[in-house]
Formats: structure tokens, sequence, C-alpha cells
């Protein structure tokens, strides 16, 4: 028999517009759906964003837990759990939409949840389908443009810190800080420093219905900010090197 | 009279799949069309990623000249072209659809063709609709994580050189190099010497029909590779720094 293939449904950030239609095909193909949850029962924002199609869960979906937290070894244990669960279904020949928000490569558990199924049966297969990434969907609400021709873009999680930044800086066009929430006050300390303020721009939940933007993002000083927050930087002041160019050839 | 709107419609890398929902209902709502071209009568990737679909271009359908120059006054002008053909059509009320291959914030002019029809008339609304970016699909098609939890990413063109890269590297878990054809063989002779050739892979038209993945880089010395082509590189040997974590608040 034909084994069912696991398929990484990447969803986008948040609004059903931004579902890609191989993604709405798969959810639609009778695979069985499996979500992320961070304890038995809670909210899951990838299943939040499938019903927010106006189709309803189907009723066999099935939740997996993945907590929260950094500790190798509960992870190593759920996403193992997780392996357990679909494996079955796999092998019984049906495939599985593993909802992810976002993009499936990008800040996202797929992966593990993958390897630990393919070390259980090798013979099963793993599809991606690629998302849209949060921070794209901030740049589109904002018009903020993340790259023009030749332009470089980092994307660094701010917890990093500030120094890192300034590393950073010098060489970049654009700085995509991710997870701002615990350094607001010092980035926009370290924004005003260098005269980047103007270039800053705040978004919380990014493309999801309750998105919200912040231009003035002095004015978030000593608030408490969403979890799900990043910021965009333009950097007018980038030294540009000599950039070596192909050619590209006519019309293709 | 209600004007209608300039919509930057993302289509994503080229799989007629990776298109949103909300581009796709753009594409059947009666906006005009309109694609970019290199050249009069040239062929427009835009447009070819929309036909795969299987709906036809409609017959109104506006072919935008952008002459593949870095010469700005050449650009200037096609922009302001651009813009004079649209603006009589928005005017009158209806949307235009501007087709963008990938996303519209990601190495796209749109921005430029936005700011034109808004200096003609700053009454007409944009909207920007984000896709699925080239590097994206690649990092899909390859199973090739682009960013695990706190990851750092550098989307860097190639051209900067070699230099530039070794300045990136410490920082970074990956690195998305855009536009490698110039420097092909200096970036494998590179990456060897740093001992990444088997964290590195190839990626020609990503999420297009044509897609050539290779794996082992090194076979590619010596070859003319396709001007849309990019590298995606694992640094499994970035020392981090200290994270600064937020606290995610339970089920938010």
């Amino acid at each position: 028999m034909q084994k069912g293939k696991l398929i990484a449904t990447s969803l986008g950030p948040g609004d059903a517009g931004l579902i890609t239609r191989k993604a709405w095909a798969v959810m639609q193909s009778g695979a069985l759906w499996c979500y992320p949850v961070r304890r038995k029962g809670g909210k899951s924002h990838a299943l939040g964003i499938a019903e927010r199609t106006g189709i309803d869960m189907p009723a066999d979906a099935l939740e997996l837990v993945f907590p929260m937290t950094h500790d190798s070894e509960v992870l190593a244990r759920a996403w193992a759990r997780a392996a357990d669960k679909i494996v079955p279904v796999l092998q019984a020949g049906r495939d599985v939409a593993f909802l992810v928000e976002g993009d499936a490569s990008t800040f996202s558990t797929f992966t593990y949840l993958a390897r630990y199924v393919q070390n259980i049966d090798a013979d099963i297969g793993v599809e991606i389908i690629a998302g849209v990434p949060s921070y794209n969907a901030a740049a589109a609400s904002t018009a903020f443009p993340l790259a023009e021709t030749d332009d470089t873009v980092a994307i660094v999680p701010a917890g990093y810190g500030l120094d890192e930044l300034d590393a950073l800086l010098p060489h970049f066009d654009t700085l995509i800080l991710m997870k701002v929430k615990p350094l607001m006050d010092g980035i926009i300390d370290w924004l005003e420093a260098r005269n980047l303020l103007i270039d800053a721009v705040f978004v919380e939940k990014a493309g999801a219905p309750e998105e919200r933007i912040v231009r003035d993002v002095a004015l978030l000083k000593g608030e408490k900010v969403n979890y799900l927050s990043l910021m965009l930087v333009r950097n007018p002041n980038r030294k540009r090197g000599e950039v070596i160019r192909g050619c590209k050839k006519k019309d293709t």
C-alpha cells in the first residue's frame, strides 16, 4: 500500500486571504488536519487561520501538543509523541496536513516533526508548501519596502541585544527585528541615538485580524507589547560597496 | 466617483499553487491586469505565473515596459510612463492589478510605480498583497530550514563579494545569497575553504516549473548558471550570544 505524505501546510501569518492555493487545496483534500497547541485543549494560531477561511475544522482533526519551552528534552519528547500519533495514519495511506502559521521553513517546528516521523519510518514522504512569512505581511501592510535592488536584509531576533544590532547595522539596508518585546525600550533608545526612529515601524500580529501598526515607535516606550511583535527598520546610511553584477540574458 | 485602487498582486515565485487566495481573487475581480516586461512584446515572468493557473490573460491586459538597466534616469522615465498609462484607468474608477513575481515588498519595482502614481494623484489608494518570496519556495523544495528558534538570517546579493560574506558569516545561522551567477566559482571556493559545502544548496528558478536544485554545489564549478539563481547556506558554527527572551502569555 502507498503510504500517506506528511505535508507542511503553511497558512501564512494570519489573514485567511494569504493562504496559498496549494495549501487551500490540501486543507480540502481529505488529509488529516494536525495543528500545534501549547497545551492540551489550548488555542492554536494555525487552526485559527484555517478556520477564518469559513470552513469548519474536520471532526477528526488532531491536536499536537508542543509546550512553550526551550528545554530540549521536553521538546524532544513532544516531537516523539506527535510523531507516534501521526505515523500510523501515514502508514495507513492517508496524507497528514500539519497546519503551520507563516512559512514552514521559517521559525517553525515542522523540521523537527518531520525528522522524528522519518526516523520512525523512512519511507514516509514529506512535502513542504511554502507560505508568506509574517514580516512580508508586515511590509505589505505598512508599504515598507523590505528590499529594493541590491539591498541587504537581516532577520534577527532582537534578543541578541543592541551591541549585535550595532555590529550588523553598517551591513544592512533593512533590519527585521523579531520578538522585540523584551527589549522595546532599549531598541527605541537605540533607534533614536542613530536617527532611525523615522525609518522604523512596529507591527504586532502581522497579517492577523488584530494586526496593529505603530509608525511613531517612540510612543511605545514603557508599553508592554504583544509577544508576536516585530520591527522593520530601514537604514538609509549603509555605505555600499561595489556590486559585481551578472548579465541577465534578454527576455529569459 | 470612487477612484480605483492600485493593487500589488504578488504571485509568488512561479508555482501557480503558491498564489495566495487574495491575489487569486483580485485576478478574477475585473481589475485591469498590468504586467512588467523588459522590452515591448517581451516575456513577463509575472504574467507567466498568472497564466499557469489556467485562466487566460484578459484581452485588455496592459504591458508595462521596465528596461533591464541600473540607469536611474531611464528607469524614472519608465515608471513615469507606466504611471501615465494606469492613472486614467484608476481615475475612471477601475482597480488595477499590477502582477508581481514573488513578493511585492522584496526586490520588486512596485514601490517606485506606486510612488509615481501617487505623485500624479495622491487620492489613489494603494494596496499591497504579500506573496511567497523565492527563497522561501527554495527552502521548501529542498527541506532546508531557513530559521529555527532564535536563528539569524541574512539575505544578501552575492555581488557584494566574498569579503562581505566573511564579515557576515559569524553573525548568521543562514545566508541567503541572491544573484549568485557572476560569483559562482568564487562562492564555491569560499564555501569549501570554510567547510560549508555540505551546508549549501543551489536553487535556480525557485518555485517555477523549471526549478533546478543542486545539492552538491561543487559540481557547478565552471558552469554558467541562470540569472535567477540563489544559494542557501547554513552556518553550523555561529557562536551564539545570550538571548534575552520575552515571556509569551499562555495561550495568546
